[in-house]
């Protein structure tokens, strides 16, 4: 039987998303997969000539993918906080991806920054929430530019948004040989959020004998992912701790350059969005500096989701093999040498 | 003319709190200060003697006091977030102890947990705001334990709050051979407050024409932090942000045993109260095992505080050299070891 084709809208986005992006997709299509990309024009060029961020039209268009890949969004030009609320923030809410899942993996042959640290160590998967807490952008600014201004932002968490991700991650730590969950978080003062949190977790551990679980402040989860990396298998963690402690994982795991995500729907109500951690770096754009990997990384990660699990495995497999090649010497390569080497591989 | 007494409160709290207290208050006598120390028996123990944290008619006493020296408070008997919320961060806040003064600095011959680093790339002081943002512990919780729960947490930020740390931490930064100040914050998402840290920054900046100013995402910041650490000299930023990036700057520093930090009150209005980063450790307790290095580097930045830079200077010092001699294998040393050691160099 003919499957049919995925349908894959892609957004490049700002600085190397556009760079990126295209080695992505060379693999994706090398892979063997029948895709089908539509690409959109949204970021910082776009909303420049018309304004837009995010037209409700290309929103709901959007939604009738299969899957999104994402490059990565921002520019100086753009006011801060514009294009990151306005586009990223707002498809991840709107697509309701509550799961935004972020491997901390050290591949063999990538150097850490850490000393005496090894592959075996650094092996664990981030569940970030990606829906709620402080991102819910509610505050406000009062008497603004004099001295009694006050500012304020609020952290939302409702049982439901908890509970979701919280399941999810203990699903993922049945999956892993370790089984074991840590809730970081900073309960001592964030009491109201932390509780439910903490009870969240402790009411579902029950139905998931197998998994062990701890906690961890974030500010000592900061430490011990430099510390004592091996402690943790899978993180569970709210959207803003997620945010500080994957970019803190992708540094301990050899760098942003690798760091691979997914933002995820379980439901599949909407179309889940793979992008790399990373930004779109202005400051490298358009010179053939930036690493694809986690971009490819990414797309493995999509693979996935749309149950292509072999050919998952497969890009992952070719960016192991092409990182152990990288021990070698084999530096100084362009992003689309990067991007061909590793497609090479995925075609060979 | 005879310098009065120093009039000290010692709170030496949980766990190793009480045996770090007593190696930092050996140091402070053998330096040769007058100091008149006064304890008090707050924490666990007394909570579940008679419910108190901290009574308000001890709060008034302590204000009398030219500087506190506190140990660590927390036990695993007591719900969590009650002694750190009623008695440590109240003392913070009744205090006003805005400025939680946290250095990040790797002694010559400490072994960092990064590769390829030196002491020379680690060297900067982290001013933390400390009465406000997310531990101001305003929020709330509805339908508790239902499906349908919220929880909320808000961040309160001031101009005035804001202002009065940034202008500290200027100061600071005009004073350091690099002069060079980051704010860290996460105004992308943090639109509001991040605007008016931002904002602030920007303006105080006007009258520091020496000093480079420079901005960082925290999730930027915490990989910098393991990556580049030699990029930053004085940061400034929010008490939940501040909480997290010290932890991290205590692990790239050698650890928590090393950590100080003040809590400072710049107007003297009431006392500064000087502290190690550590918590209690209840699973070290009581067995000679805790470091008193922090405590005692905490000591250092009680006696500047108080104008005995001179002393402050001396014990520095000793503490460097007793860290040096930890290079050639000297470990093993009890707590009380380690005090007296750094005692006998102090009082030599
Ligand atoms: C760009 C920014 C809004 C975003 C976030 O904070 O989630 C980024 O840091 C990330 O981690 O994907
Ligand atoms: C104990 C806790 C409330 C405290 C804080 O969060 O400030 C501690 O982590 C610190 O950094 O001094």
């Amino acid at each position: 039987m003919e499957s049919r084709n995925i349908r894959l809208a892609v957004i490049p986005g700002d600085g190397i998303g556009t760079e990126v992006v295209t080695e992505g997709l060379k693999v994706l299509e090398a892979v063997g997969t029948k895709i089908e990309p539509t690409h959109y024009d949204l970021g910082a060029a776009r909303y420049h000539r018309t304004g837009e961020t995010l037209p409700d039209s290309v929103l709901q268009e959007l939604r009738g993918y299969d899957a999104i890949l994402l490059g990565a969004v921002g520019d100086p030009s753009v006011p801060p906080g514009i294009l990151e609320r306005d586009l990223l923030l707002r498809l991840r809410f709107e697509f309701d991806h509550y799961v935004n899942l972020r491997p901390v993996k050290l591949f063999p042959g990538v150097e850490t920054p850490l000393a005496d640290t090894t592959a075996e160590d650094i092996d664990m998967i981030v569940v970030r929430e990606g829906t709620e807490g402080l991102y819910a952008g509610t505050g406000g600014a009062m008497r603004r530019g004099t001295p009694h201004e006050i500012a304020t932002q609020e952290s939302l968490n409702t049982a439901h948004g908890v509970e979701r991700v919280v399941r999810y991650a203990f699903d993922k730590a049945q999956s892993r040989p370790r089984k074991k969950l840590t809730l970081v978080h900073k309960t001592n003062v964030l009491t109201f959020a932390g509780d439910l949190w903490q009870r969240t977790v402790n009411r579902v551990a029950e139905e998931y004998p197998e998994v062990s679980t701890d906690y961890c402040h974030i500010d000592a989860a900061s430490m011990f992912f430099v510390t004592q990396p091996g402690r943790f298998d899978v993180v569970v963690t709210d959207n803003l701790f997620g945010d500080i402690i994957t970019d803190l994982g992708a540094a301990i795991a050899g760098g942003i350059g690798l760091a691979a995500s997914g933002n995820i729907n379980p439901e599949r109500t909407a179309p889940s969005m793979f992008e790399p951690v990373h930004g779109s770096a202005p400051d490298i754009a358009g010179q053939g500096k930036a690493d694809p990997t986690a971009t490819i990384l990414s797309v493995a990660m999509l693979l996935d989701h749309l149950g292509l699990s072999a050919e998952a495995a497969k890009v992952e497999q070719a960016v192991a093999d092409d990182i152990v090649e990288r021990l070698t010497g084999w530096t100084g390569r362009t992003t689309s040498q990067i991007g061909d080497d590793i497609t090479a591989r995925v075609s060979g």
